[in-house]
Parts: structure tokens; C-alpha cells; sequence
């Protein structure tokens, strides 16, 4: 089993209250990759310019991440240059330049078509001529942005009905249904197409819909955020990661998915660009859901 | 076994985005002492002016709570004006009238002073001076705010000293220790007094820390939020109402009293006052408690 990753691999410059960094790598599909590396197998779909330093790469070998997919081509990687306030939540963006990635044309190889497959968020034109040459994805899951929720709405949603799960933020769903209360977002979404909806919460946690059923857990509560930068990419890795190790789409192991997705958002947060992800050994990931149980269970009432 | 509350009775004019009420029951008292009456028994101490209806007398006796601790004086019952925003947290305050309240000297009765004590958030020299009326109270829970936190923090503190179990705004408990991790602003204030801490995330729900040990809960999912004034004394008349009834402070007990907090808090944001307190039967609680199981219960990891 595997997962393929189609989105954005970017050269970031991160500032926030407390600290700096220079070029650094990021972006989505970037993120997603490492976080799912630790429960499966992951190949990653992607473009860098000529200036993409080599050092980079390595990062992916090293988790054993199939990098035959990124593409170098004539010009600039993708850069994103954001700076967080105190609250640590949404950056400002302060410079973004595209380069290659602004005519990115992902070739899905022939060894993905029945992969997992996670649409990280880009244009929506872009997502939809890589699902249509995958062959028989497993399950798709997909990404999107209020960006393209203004702007590429009506192929956003021919995608949507393409997909099978769908995770955005809340603020998003209620952006793209235009309801208020995550309930009604949640049945607009679940008729237009995908059968399981996850809304993140960013430091609140998420939520997960499914056959009229409804988990929510609280963030991964952590001493020190760093850096949230590619939380919500590295939670769609943890999640997706898990559901492909198991091949078990119970809502019982679903559950379980959510929570992996809430780890790996948790060590993304706890340094700059993905270095956490250098330090962790498998047992800290199954030690904080142990860890993660002990802090949200509760007993039944005794009749 | 009962709930003694010390706290405000007051009359609330409410507004939001899509309603306002006239002349309603409010005050920190109020709610937490209905709240709790569906959990134990219930004696609440406050003052009201001459103008205060006799109707809503009848709410806390219907409710079979002890009402002789409420003293009538000559003037105006507090009055507090508020404004919601769309995002329905922190409302405006557009009036405020101390009335009566402002020279609120409570007297506790001799049937109170074994009783568990609900310090509300009101001055901590009136916190300072009830406890100090009580016997042997069976366990002190304080509430403040940040008016308190800069205004009286000394006096504040000396009632920490004396409190069991401290249940405020994770925002207020920054504020109080000048921490920005919740761990370590849990550190300090059990240094300070209390044994239990409990920090009250608004729409997030809450966490509690108690004896090194951690839990948290996301708030109860609603389809419609009407009025969310009271929540928070509502949560802490679900959360002292449990332990009373139940005379058990092991850890596994706390943190279904915590459940019970957060469910009476999602009753009382249902209504505008405490209307939806008035509609509530025994069964929809316990209804509650087991739906929120369901939404936060997974299981542990298969070895």
C-alpha cells in the first residue's frame, strides 16, 4: 500500500514573535509526505526550480520517500515568506512567489494510479487533471483553501464530487456552504460528494463526519509551539498514513486515523520548517496516542 | 449534601446578531445554581434591590433551591447590559449598574458552613470574607476575572490560598501568572493554593489539571448557539454539582464532573437566559453524557 501526494514543495522564510529562520523547505505536499512517512509507504508529486538545493532532497530519501516524481525545472522554486503574531494562528503573508509551480502540470507515473491519493491544496484545474489520470485511486482525499473557494468554486465542487474525503478547515466549510453551524456545513459537503468530511480547528483540533456519525478531539496539547506552519498537511499525513497502513475504514479505526493526524500536527508545530520530523522515533509517535488517550478518556455512567 | 454559591443575582439585557431580549434573570449565582440543581442540592446567597420581580423567585424554587440566603435591600437590583458579535464569544458590555450589589456584604447561614462553597467571580475581599464565615467548608471553589487579576490580586490570591479548586478563563489564568503555556500557568497557581484547576476554553471547551494528571474535553458540539452568557458558571454548577452528588475525588470521578460542567454549560447557551434550564428533564442529561462519549471515545492502540 501507498500513498501519492500531489502539491506544492516550497523554499520558506518563517518569522514569529520569537525567532526567525532563513530558507527553509516547506510546503504542503512537503509536509504531508513526511508525516505520513511515518505509517506507510509515500511517493511525492511535485516541481522545484534549478535553484532547489540538493540538501533538500535527502530530507525525503531519508524517510524513505519516493521523490521520482519532483520534477526540477528551468527557474525558481516556490517561495513563501510569512510571519506569525503572538497568537501563533494565521501568518501574514508577507511575499509569495510561484516560480516553476506557477505552471506546474503534475504527470501522475504509472506506479500511482492505484495508490491512496491526497490532492494537497492548489488550483483545482490542477487537481482535476491528476485524478483523471489516476487510474483507480483507492481513496482520494483533498485539500482546498478559501482562495480557490472564491475564485475556481464550480471546479472545485466537479472535484469534490470526485473525491472521497475532504479535509478543510472550518472556517473554510462555512466559506464554501455558507452555514453557520458545522452540522448543516457538513451535510451541504456530504451531498456534494464526499463521504467523509474532517474540518480542523487549527490549536482547537478537529472534527470528522462520517455515515451520520461525529468524533471530535481537542489539539495535542503541547508546552511550546514553534512554528504551526504545515500543521494541517502533516495532520491530512498522520490521518491518511494511518488509514492506509490499515486498509480499515471502520468508523472505529477512522477514529484512531484522526488522532495519528492530530500527532503528527503536533510534532510538526514543535520546530521550525519539518525539523521536528528529523528527531522522532516510532516509539514517540505511539507514546503521545497512549499519552493523547489517557487525557481525553472518560468512563461510561454507571446505571 | 449541598452547593452553597456566594455571586451575583442580577437583571441582563441581551443583544445579538439575531435577537435581544427585555429585562432577564441573570448573575454568576443564578446560572451556576441552576445548573447544579439538577446535580444536588442547591443554596444560593445574594442580594437583590426592591425592583426585582418576584417571578424569578419562583425559577430557583421550582428548582427546589434554598433561596433564604437571598437578601432584598432597598434599591436596584444589578443590571448588566451586553452585545454579542457574530462570533458570539466575549460580548461588548453596554451597561453595567451595581445597585445593591455594590455594598454586598454576605452572611452565611449556619446551615451553609459545611456545605461545598462556590465563590463566584465577584471581589475577592467579599470572597475573602465569606470564607472566612465558614466552618469547615467540605471543599472551596473560586471564580474571578480579569478586573480582580489587575485590581485585587493580592487579596485574590490569599483566597487561592485557601480554595480546593480554582476554575477560571485559560486567557485570566496568562494573565494571572504572566505564563503563556497552560502547564506552566498550571504549575504556578497549584503552587499558589489549589489543588484542582480548572481552565475554561469558551467554545473549545476545557482542561483540568489535578495531582500531575491532565484531561481536557472539547466543548459539546451544538447545531445553535443562542445566548452564551452564563456558560461558564453553568459549567462550573455541572462540574461542583457531580462531585457533590457523588462525594468522590478520585481522578476518574473529576473528569466526569468535567463532562457534567460541559454539558450544563451547552444547555445554557441554548436559551437567552436561563430559559433552557426551565426545559431541560432529567433524561436529556444523561442523554448528553453518553452522546458526548460517543463523540470523543477511541480506542486504544492494538499491540
Amino acid at each position: 500500500m501507498a500513498v501519492t501526494v500531489i502539491g506544492s514543495i516550497a523554499i520558506d522564510n518563517i518569522e514569529t514573535p520569537f525567532d526567525k529562520t532563513g530558507d527553509v523547505l516547506g510546503g504542503s505536499a512537503t509536509y504531508f509526505s513526511l508525516a505520513a512517512s511515518f505509517l506507510t509507504d509515500v511517493k511525492i508529486i511535485g516541481t522545484v526550480g534549478n535553484d532547489f538545493d540538493r540538501k533538500h532532497l535527502s530530507v525525503f530519501k531519508d524517510r524513505s520517500i519516493d521523490v521520482k516524481g519532483i520534477k526540477t525545472e528551468e527557474g525558481k522554486t516556490f517561495r513563501w515568506k510569512g510571519r506569525y503574531g503572538y497568537d501563533m494562528s494565521d501568518p501574514e503573508t508577507l511575499m509569495t512567489e510561484l516560480g516553476v509551480f506557477s505552471s506546474f502540470k503534475p504527470a501522475v507515473p504509472h506506479g500511482s494510479k492505484n495508490d491512496m491519493l491526497f490532492l494537497a491544496n492548489i488550483d483545482p484545474d490542477i487537481q482535476f487533471d491528476a485524478l483523471k489520470q489516476m487510474g483507480a485511486p483507492r481513496l482520494t482525499a483533498l485539500d482546498t483553501m478559501n482562495f480557490w473557494i472564491e475564485g475556481k468554486k464550480e471546479k472545485l465542487m466537479k472535484v469534490l464530487e470526485l473525491a472521497d474525503i475532504f479535509i478543510i478547515n472550518e472556517s473554510e466549510a462555512r466559506l464554501l456552504t455558507g452555514e453557520s453551524s458545522i452540522f448543516s456545513c457538513a451535510k451541504t459537503i456530504i451531498k456534494s460528494g464526499a463521504k467523509i468530511l474532517i474540518l480542523k480547528r487549527g490549536a482547537y483540533g478537529a472534527t470528522m463526519f462520517f455515515e451520520n456519525k461525529f468524533f471530535m478531539v481537542p489539539a495535542y496539547p503541547l508546552e511550546n509551539v514553534i512554528d504551526p506552519t504545515g500543521a494541517g498537511d502533516s495532520f491530512a499525513g498522520g490521518f491518511l498514513g494511518y488509514i492506509d497502513n490499515t486498509g480499515d475504514m471502520t468508523f472505529d479505526n477512522l477514529k484512531k486515523a484522526l488522532v495519528f493526524g492530530n500527532i503528527m500536527a503536533s510534532f510538526a508545530v514543535e520546530g521550525f520548517s519539518v525539523n521536528r520530523f528529523l528527531s522522532i522515533n516510532g516509539g514517540e509517535i505511539k507514546d503521545r496516542f497512549k499519552k493523547f488517550r489517557e487525557m481525553t478518556y472518560f468512563e461510561e455512567l454507571s446505571e
